[in-house]
């Protein structure tokens, strides 16, 4: 079957959440939102582009920091409402330099740090 | 620093989007969604327990399909606006009785499955 864009649910604001995981080791990188053109975007490009609800504008992923994402696969959940992109990943994926956002575990109900920026 | 339920960023509808990761293949199985008290009944029981917006109503996962989700990481992304939760999954976690809700890839444009249902 053809994909169409179309055919994904899109919240009352018009996004759809989506995963960047690492296609090497599987690590979850960081979770952002895009709209339909965003998806086409991607798609059409290879290089992830997320929609920044801050910002309205679209996101080229890494367009200023370098930090960009190439795009390997791209997977639809069940329910057509989540995203799954499995990417190569340059450098850290998260804003604060490191290689993924979700850098804080929970511990005997203590947040621990589980990375350091990259150097 | 104590972790506080209170520090996490809920969207309007009081939510926050929980990603469920196999915390030994390191595949995404799901993602789906918590209010503040299904992250405290999570944390307490050990037992990942989310909101079903559908149905507005907790969802101990496995509850009625014996699927369960065992928590083993309990992470926050640096945003504070996204969960990523690391469980030990029986099971398919997928109600179309697949192992990951993801199944479905983009390949030249066209869809293809994945994974098969679980026997």
């Amino acid at each position: 079957m053809s994909f169409d864009t179309d055919t994904l649910v899109f919240d009352n604001a018009g996004l759809i959440p989506a995963i960047a995981q690492d296609c090497e080791s599987g690590e979850v990188l960081m979770m952002a939102w895009m709209n339909a053109e965003a998806v086409g975007r991607t798609l059409e490009t290879g290089r992830v582009t997320y929609w920044s609800r801050s910002r309205s504008s679209f996101w080229v992923k890494g367009e200023s920091s370098g930090h960009v994402q190439e795009l390997v696969d791209f997977r639809v959940d069940c329910d057509r409402d989540c995203l799954l992109l499995q990417v190569r990943q340059t450098g850290p994926a998260c804003h604060t330099n490191r290689r993924s956002c979700f850098f804080t575990a929970l511990r005997a109900g203590e947040e621990v740090e589980l990375m350091a920026p990259m150097g």
